[in-house]
């Protein structure tokens, strides 16, 4: 089951993620349930102590059942909850079907594109991690893209989306060009009026640096923009960040409409509450305006 | 240097933390700048990348400079601020110096008693992580008492303190007993009317079990008492929880008074979003009432 550049061992039952700034996780694998390499990347998907089912893409944890709906939640329902209206959403990466998930509970959306890369993300997920995309992938609003998010957006009508959800892995993985300014400029075109970009950033104290050349380049594009916060636990990186840009909408001002029942995380409360800045952040406050 | 039951390699440049559950962490050791065993325990102090100096007591972190401010801030100005005043405080553990830290910067405090068990991790805390403890090891109102926690709190006169920190590590370590419903009760009678207990206690989600269990004891004394959580960085648990159990005074309703100057993660507004509960975490608001 090894191969050249891996470690996974299913006798010792051990995964090394080794990705981490200063540390090294050995994940205890309960159960490895399925591994393949696609086109793209090397795809695990394991039962893990106390986490769950979690997916690992090239050895790095990419979802894990313990705390996923925290992470979607947070990612979708704060863009949505404070849009007055989102019939069009764009999904770009998601494959694991959680932020899918999310966004098929709003009635008004009309129209889901996801764009994910690999198919056979899509295709692992769908059968090792059902409960993740659950019944949104049959949902009749939906269109899946297998392609690469930024072309598909450059090809894009403009002004089309009331939403860009960029569910992507971190830099220095396929998932690069994602984060660059060519990108956000991309995605600005293609934003309705008072539409709303959400992408997820790494951490604010472990990536602090590699967050702040975020911002900057989102700045240079959106005069709207930002940053926002939620607890993670399976990516041990303690605060998840979230960057945003928007066309007249500002989810810092808290949610302007009522989220969908039955969330776990998401309430009016941890919307607002994850616009704090302490001052150990205020960098971010001062660099994203 | 590697001894029994050891792994800190200083060749390699790696010390091996696996007190997790689910995941064993391997730390990327810089500079090992101290190691010694006490009469206690295994006391390292290494510099880490990113995570800056940090403390380890048998092979688990206690402390990075990272993120220290966090849980000694939430530890200390949450109770602190609830109370109309504090003049007479005790420390339980807290022999890295942060927690006293935080508790001289208030001008009411009168009285610090600070109860370490291991005279070493002051010494080598005092000299290797200096910042930590700052001035505060020179405060006029302080005394150290080399002693165990619990039959400290036992001979210590009834209502006397105003507050009562317990800044231990966790359950299964020589801080067992600080974790007992006899513990609870001896603190709930070293407690001044209004006083006000708060503890370190583990994480919500990863830990979901055992703190459970520390707040059925705790609330099989204290009437009033909640649990609260802050983000964590360094101990990669997401959340950090606080338990806290008082005598008349509410923390969950906010501060009743300013908090020092100078704090990092400390606001007002941190302090209300600390006791935020989520569907997710109802399960100890429902236990804790």
């Amino acid at each position: 089951m090894s191969q050249a550049g891996w470690q996974v061992d299913p006798e010792s039952g051990w995964l090394v993620e080794n990705q981490t700034i200063g540390f090294e996780i050995r994940w205890r694998l309960q159960r490895l349930l399925h591994h393949e390499r696609s086109a793209y990347q090397d795809i695990v998907v394991a039962e893990l102590e106390r986490f769950g089912r979690a997916l690992f893409l090239d050895r790095i944890l990419q979802v894990a059942e313990l705390d996923e709906f925290i992470y979607h939640e947070m990612l979708v329902h704060v863009p949505l909850a404070a849009l007055p209206a989102a019939r069009r959403v764009l999904i770009i990466g998601g494959g694991d079907g959680g932020t899918l998930r999310e966004v098929t509970r709003w009635r008004d959306v009309e129209e889901v594109h996801l764009v994910e890369l690999d198919e056979a993300v899509v295709r692992v997920c769908r059968q090792w991690l059902p409960q993740l995309g659950a019944g949104a992938w049959d949902d009749p609003r939906l269109t899946i893209h297998y392609a690469d998010g930024f072309a598909f957006l450059e090809a894009a009508p403009a002004g089309h989306y009331d939403a860009i959800l960029v569910d992507c892995s971190d830099p220095g993985t396929p998932a690069d060009t994602l984060y660059s300014e060519a990108f956000y400029r991309t995605a600005h075109r293609a934003l309705a009026e008072g539409g709303c970009l959400v992408q997820q950033a790494l951490s604010p104290f472990i990536h602090r640096d590699v967050l702040t050349t975020i911002l900057q380049r989102l700045a240079a594009v959106f005069p709207q923009r930002g940053v926002y916060f939620c607890p993670s636990i399976s990516y041990l990186i303690g605060l998840q960040a979230f960057v945003w840009g928007a066309k007249g909408t500002n989810p810092a001002a808290g949610p302007a409409r009522t989220a969908p029942d039955g969330t776990r995380w998401y309430t009016p409360e941890s919307h607002r509450a994850a616009f704090l800045m302490p001052p150990a952040l205020a960098i971010f406050r001062a660099s994203a305006g």
